[in-house]
């Protein structure tokens, strides 16, 4: 009850509402802030903020020493600590505290991407299509993008500042086009991780809600030529945290969000896409649990996939109440009704050919998700077997024509995902391949032919046994050898994995391309125009909808009103313990329980903002006006969810981790002295 | 191919579409057919059809010999094979085929119900609510159902007829009251089951699919005073089968369907019920498919909860895209628009006060689904446990006042399944409670009253695995002593089981309340205006909802166009063995491969029919205007599923059984001369 008054008191000196919109670096609404709050967002802050702030492979972080330190959050990095630990040991349980720089353990697949430069391309791209129609239009798009990539990358390498990743990214639903520049720093070693009993402290119940007391931090270093990263931008962490009312700002990478869709592809995802990504999830979550039962092994190996289910579980979940919200759908259609008022495009009805389109993706669906998109064959060694089929084949093309993942500027990090040692485990493989194999006959049909062809005189358990039981794609040396041997080699494989690639690749591409050039091309046409429309009528003082590229938000730290009483945007560590009942996930681990007496209990844990953030902002640091970390962003309320679709400024809140309890953490439990020292700028 | 062609010469001899309608047997529409296909469907016919067929505890079944003899689905039968099975020896898989009639072995909880009478009782339950509120109307209205249910039982007893189990049925949504009485046979004897592999031939994959091969059918007998009963009223098979575009019956006890329901019932369904009920179920498949790959026994016991689970998972689903098709809704809203202007009822409007009890069973739908309705505790186990503190509470009131699965005409019924002496696994009992505490603590959350409760110290895995290991009640002995005991024995009880159901009966008993006088009262009384209203506008030649009651349909042997091309409404044995791939669910058992170059392969297996049946007519004799069966129903087409919310005649197709292949079976596979002698009555 401690802030009930406290919040309810400052609520009255707070803007009416939060201030919604993931931002572009480049178009920042500073003078709205500067109304608001009195602060002074410059050009030069925001650089700073922007080249201090990192994107992961799947999140956000940021650095926050000279020497290349990294914060982001426990989850963020589950996969490093799941490559890096066996059946037997698993990092992830027991966490891991590098005694000494030389012990920091490289991550086999993790990188992050700095955002140096960027370069608007619309025009470029809007040129490219003309005459074409919407297929050949399509095509055309993406051709043109691979060779801008290349010759943005082959620049960068001939320039000074050093090798640069370039990006394409499709703004305001392809209203505008830029292409990214990243610095990007591929060895990231592992300097520290709590134990997963305290880092997701409440796991999967406690998920997505708050109050919440999960330590959800770890912290990384980048290498450069095998010693740590000179990082002269980076953003020193305010262990005293921000105030109850203050003006925080987050700078992420936000997934996706879908606030700019159509009704039509609002009700796809309703109807379609989540209720069935929600059963094949919901079914994969039974699988793993009850294999998880069989011995402590499994239990360890399982975790970190069943972590990230569940947490998709619970966000499509939440996304599908958020679409069966009527009021919410209703505005979408008035929204759209009124843009194609003010508008008075030519015919035809973009939002009319979007929802044909969208019909059409209906009828497409499950062959796609099955045959291309993975579900029918969910498995690490079936996803490099591919990697090495398709590789062999596009390879062979030119640069343009190949596959847009094939392109020669992501080869190289497609090679070292796909060369990386990392433990697959064959009873996890089997699983989920075999729940892939009959999952396939049922939503594709016993009769259909590749059905008819795979499971002709074997069960799916029989053929996923055989298939991870004979193939040895768990080689990295073969591995090697195929990838390098090209198609040669590859044609000459007869490892069943390879062959299975092989032999579904043709009905995998038709799919592939028949959805995009019945579904994309036609979709993004169309929305082409509608971004056109919401231009010209709403002008361009709008953000985008999120695509995992760096963003910047403002928001003030805030509860918020649950069942008629204000939540405390703040706990406290005493909670945690009162909270614990002994038994995972509400089981606070023997480090902390031994130095329970000299902890201090009143030590801040968590802090709730009303920041507009989504998954992807995981990792993000929470910034004061000074560029202060004042917290680690790790989740959001339970309505937060709601926000791919639109943004509640009554409830929607982000939840950070507060700096104090990393420092208490840091200090008293794991006693890394040398670690918060670097982190004090000592 | 064979039969496209012909099919398609014959459709243009069928009406032009076909007849929709689960008629009760005394409003059955005997002119419309007659002036359709000039048959004549005399009161003597509908007797008795009626009284030679029956409803099981599921399912619905036809007496075939004068000897009690009982003909319905295998799968109608699964629980009573699994209760005489072990882990062990399965005759779920294994089949059953009595040498002789002391043989046959009794079915622990199976009964079957012949209607012998009805009464209409509408006038006298319309009056008893007068001068009431919502609440307090519902409450009276069960009272006099129990005492009219009472009356008409006990007044069987003193008559010559013999007892009768008097059951109060709501029709017309609550337009129409009726009493309808049984005679129940509760002796029935297993005697004849093909083996699951042949009897579910093509498992999950083909269920609601056609064309299609599973000899889906088994053989009962009734028993009274133990000697085969004298069953005077019987339908004789006919086994050369039905011609296409025959005129053909359904006769049995369609569940429930949901034609008449408002929109916001259906949104409901569509939002909130069935989405919860497809994520649950996804997860429990998901854990039963892994908990049965540990070894043969766990295989073998999982396989009849499985299957029943994942017939339920396939009609969801298809029942969810029924709900998402917006045409279906339009008409819906369209219908109720016209009702509503046509019938000018008073103010307050009945579906707005159906739409508002929506709203509040959407509030009250969780904690009712996990406290009270099973989901929190589902375990065999539990049920007993709660059968045992329910029972001994309730017992104590007057028959009225009972909560109404209580009252005295039932307690015969409850007591029977409560100590039937079945095998109860606890390795699934353990698998299922903690799957129940686990998605109890995530649906409720972690700071629900109840789950804090339950699992302040233990995980849901714990307090499973220590209240399956602890608890007694698997002994029917204790059950038997317990239940006799009444409310002393069950107080003094310190079993975990029953303190656990002890613990949770205030809380599960204050949400039904709730749920009664907040959801269920309310929209009784507003659809019994709106049945009124229907009933004023339309007239009464309608049929009402289905109720698992008997009822009566008419409808033609005929197939119907799948992309396109006409499919054949018969299937052959042929066919079956091109199927076969060696693995269940597609293996053609031992017994049929041994003699196979003895069958004819040309015999006739299923026929599909456009009759309007849904789940609870499996098990329905098909029967031609002679009166004799030339088909068992056991399934629908994938189309059918949507017959919950309404009937289409272009694809709503049934599926039978063709008694060619039940001879061909009984005669060359199995060699049961003696049993097939008495199918022809000889």
């Amino acid at each position: 009850m401690r802030g009930f008054v406290l919040i309810a008191a400052c609520a009255a000196l707070l803007p009416a509402h939060a201030d919604e919109g993931m931002w572009t670096f480049d178009n920042f609404p500073a003078a709205a802030v500067k109304r608001a709050f009195g602060a002074d967002i410059t050009p030069a802050w925001l650089d700073h903020v922007r080249l201090s702030t990192a994107r992961l492979t799947n999140c956000t972080a940021a650095f926050v020493s000279s020497s290349g330190l990294i914060l982001t959050n426990h989850h963020c990095i589950e996969s490093c600590l799941a490559e890096l630990s066996s059946k037997e040991v698993s990092l992830l349980q027991l966490g891991f505290n590098a005694p000494a720089r030389s012990d920091e353990k490289r991550c086999p697949a993790q990188h992050a991407d700095v955002l140096v430069g960027t370069e608007n391309i619309t025009d470029a791209v809007l040129k490219s299509d003309s005459g074409l129609n919407e297929a050949q239009a399509n095509i055309a798009r993406k051709q043109l993008l691979t060779s801008l990539e290349g010759a943005c990358q082959q620049a960068s390498v001939r320039a000074k500042s050093g090798k640069l990743e370039c990006q394409a990214v499709k703004l305001y639903q392809g209203g505008q086009y830029f292409l990214y520049k990243y610095k990007r720093y591929s060895d990231l070693r592992l300097v520290f991780a709590p134990e997963a009993d305290i880092a997701a402290f409440g796991g999967d119940p406690d998920n997505f809600q708050f109050p919440r007391w999960s330590l959800d931090f770890s912290i990384l270093r980048a290498y450069e030529g095998n010693k740590p990263a000179r990082t002269t931008s980076y953003l020193q962490l305010d262990f005293s945290g921000p105030r109850v009312a203050q003006l925080v700002f987050v700078a992420g990478n936000p997934g996706t969000t879908a606030r700019l869709q159509t009704r039509a592809q609002l009700e796809f995802q309703r109807d379609v896409s989540l209720p069935i990504a929600l059963l094949r999830s919901s079914e994969l979550r039974g699988r793993f649990i009850q294999f998880g039962k069989i011995n402590a092994g499994n239990e360890r190996i399982i975790l970190a996939p069943l972590n990230s289910l569940q947490n998709g579980i619970k966000v499509w979940r939440k996304e599908l109440d958020a679409l069966h919200d009527r009021a919410f759908l209703d505005r979408t259609i008035d929204a759209e009704e009124q843009l194609r008022r003010a508008a008075q495009l030519d015919s035809p009805d973009p939002w009319d050919e979007i929802a044909e389109a969208s019909q059409r993706e209906r009828a497409l669906y499950l062959p796609h998700l099955f045959l291309e998109s993975g579900a029918g064959f969910s498995s690490a060694l079936f996803r490099n077997a591919r990697l090495l089929v398709r590789g062999a084949d596009e390879r062979l093309k030119p640069d343009q024509e190949r596959l847009r993942e094939f392109i020669d500027s992501a080869l190289p990090w497609l090679q070292r995902d796909l060369l990386a040692r990392v433990p697959v485990y064959p009873e996890i493989e089997q699983l989920t391949l075999s729940f892939s194999f009959e999952r396939m006959r049922e939503w594709l049909g016993p009769d259909h032919p590749m059905v008819r062809r795979l499971m002709n005189s074997e069960t799916p358990d029989e053929l996923a046994t055989r298939l991870v039981a004979e193939t040895k794609l768990d080689d990295a040396a073969l591995r090697k050898q195929l990838w390098e041997g090209g198609k040669t080699a590859v044609d000459a494989s007869h490892d069943p994995m390879i062959e299975l690639a092989r032999s579904v690749d043709g009905d995998a591409r038709a799919i592939r391309r028949q959805y995009e050039d019945e579904v994309e091309a036609p979709t993004l046409a169309a929305t082409q125009r509608t971004a056109a429309a919401r231009f010209k009528v709403y002008g361009t003082n709008t953000y985008p909808d999120a695509t995992f590229t760096p963003r910047l938000n403002y928001g003030t730290v805030q509860g918020w009103v649950e069942n008629g009483a204000m939540l405390d945007p703040v706990t406290h560590l005493d909670r945690a313990f009162e909270r614990a009942t002994g038994s995972s996930p509400f089981k606070i681990p023997a480090s902390w329980m031994k130095v329970k007496t000299r902890l201090d209990l009143s030590t801040p844990f968590c802090i709730s903002t009303n920041n507009d953030i989504v998954g992807g902002n995981s990792g993000s640091p929470l910034i004061d006006v000074a560029g202060k970390i004042v917290g680690l962003m790790f989740d959001g309320n339970i309505h937060s969810i709601a926000g791919r679709y639109w943004f509640d400024p009554k409830d929607n809140r982000a939840i950070a981790l507060h700096p104090a309890i990393i420092r208490e953490a840091l200090d008293k439990v794991y006693g890394a002295r040398q670690l918060l020292a670097e982190l004090d700028g000592k």
